[in-house]
């Protein structure tokens, strides 16, 4: 399968989940999640399945719920207290299109949702569910996702130096990553941990593009404003290093990502290409 | 065991959760968490246990989870942009001490706390764990307590009649009572249905006393603003009734709730004096 199918398919896995539930935050909920995300974390997750010959709805079902989690965290993200932002993804943000209070309700429900979701799923044993909702749920918590959301308003008051920032990188964007791959092993009955190398310089490699993106892309493009780190005087890679000196370390890190991954020959292909996939997009 | 004891275990099971962890975020959740709460839900789910002779350390467990959802809804409910207040529980609301962004955050952290605390649970059986994780997210959702807050976002706007209203107390605070003793339930290997006839009038006695108190407590014996609901224009039992009239309402719902458990004989006296504490309770 192509990343475009995989897409495809977990677009329609989504909808078949919203699609028939009315209401103004069942509107918010989905004006979000359909806002045209990449996708990126689960189609990692239904990846590391087939390389791993796993069973694909699981695979499908976990990555959509992680979805729902990395889209509640960018609803919340961008309200007034915090990031304060007006665009995402090209569109007006959540809290502009329906309000503040109701933007807090649909982010807190898509949380809620990703747990119910993996619980009340059919077709997959009990224990593959609660080992799913085990590393997702620790991921995205106050030692992980959250804790790194923490950590990015701190280093508004006192910038990072490298070691804090990659601390918080591999919290905030890190955690969901390692945990979509954790999630596809998991799917194929594999230890949870069997793509953590891959998965950790595969996460840093996606926020050094990120913040390599803000300053080169356009608007257009990036779906969301550029040059918003260095207006809110934020500490990243490309400060640290120039945008040379990031795209070296962006290089590396897929590398070694890639070499990570040697150990499952022929069937890491799709692996191999999904970071280098990364590591050119300009969006 | 007395109420007391119950409200003590439960306390010590939360200390136990999160006494350990360091940081801002913990602190806020801490905050909330520890603000002395009447912990009315786990204690219902204990005692809904203990009259069927279940697993004590289950309930305890999806007891505290439970409340830790409610109370994430009380933080989030009190941001500026939902019902803005300052009070809650005799002290100031957690964003007034910690900044809104990081009480948006230790919402969503709670609430994820809650899932993984019963996901990573020892000594409880995984389909038990999962059954009961089921039973949390589902009245905890979009079609449950997070339903009933958009409601009474809106009828801000449209006045509900008294249809309109009880539907949207059995979301808003009626779905998470009645999850309480179904976790009970649960914990003792029973249906998870066995108390709804009970725990649903249960859920409307409690608001029903909740718009009581607004008008006739006072501020130290309620530990939030009174009047509230006159100066927000909401309309309630006793803006439907008069007190007088809430007041009979009340004692038939608390009768209701007796009437229902008579199946328990003996062993459901203490969920009858558990009913009439709540008639009584002044705060």
């Amino acid at each position: 399968m192509s990343f475009k199918q995989y897409t495809e398919k977990i677009n329609t896995h989504l909808h078949t989940l919203l699609d028939d539930k009315q209401g103004v935050i069942y509107d918010s909920m989905r004006y979000s999640l359909y806002a045209g995300g990449k996708r990126i974390r689960p189609v990692l997750t239904a990846l590391c399945c087939d390389a791993l010959g796993g069973d694909r709805e699981a695979a499908l079902c976990f990555g959509c719920a992680l979805e729902m989690i990395h889209t509640y965290s960018l609803i919340h993200d961008d309200l007034p207290c915090m990031d304060n932002d007006d665009l995402r993804r090209g569109k007006p943000t959540n809290h502009i299109v329906f309000g503040e209070d109701i933007a807090v309700l649909a982010g807190d429900s898509l949380l809620n949702l990703a747990c119910e979701s993996i619980a009340n799923a059919k077709n997959i044993d009990t224990a593959t569910k609660l080992q799913a909702i085990q590393i997702l749920f620790t991921a995205s918590g106050a030692d992980g996702m959250i804790g790194g959301q923490v950590m990015d308003i701190n280093t508004e008051k006192n910038p990072p130096d490298e070691k804090t920032l990659t601390l918080l990188h591999q919290k905030k964007t890190g955690a969901l990553i390692k945990a979509a791959a954790s999630l596809g092993a998991v799917s194929a009955n594999n230890p949870h941990d069997i793509f953590d190398e891959y998965s950790s310089s595969l996460g840093l490699a996606f926020q050094i593009q990120d913040d390599i993106l803000d300053v080169v892309s356009s608007v257009e493009k990036f779906g969301k404003p550029i040059n918003s780190d260095e207006k809110n005087q934020k500490v990243t890679y490309v400060t640290l290093y120039g945008v040379e000196g990031a795209r070296k370390k962006l290089k590396e890190e897929t590398d070694k990502a890639i070499s990570a991954i040697n150990f499952l020959g022929e069937k890491g292909k799709a692996l191999c290409d999904f970071a280098l996939y990364l590591l050119n997009r300009d969006y």
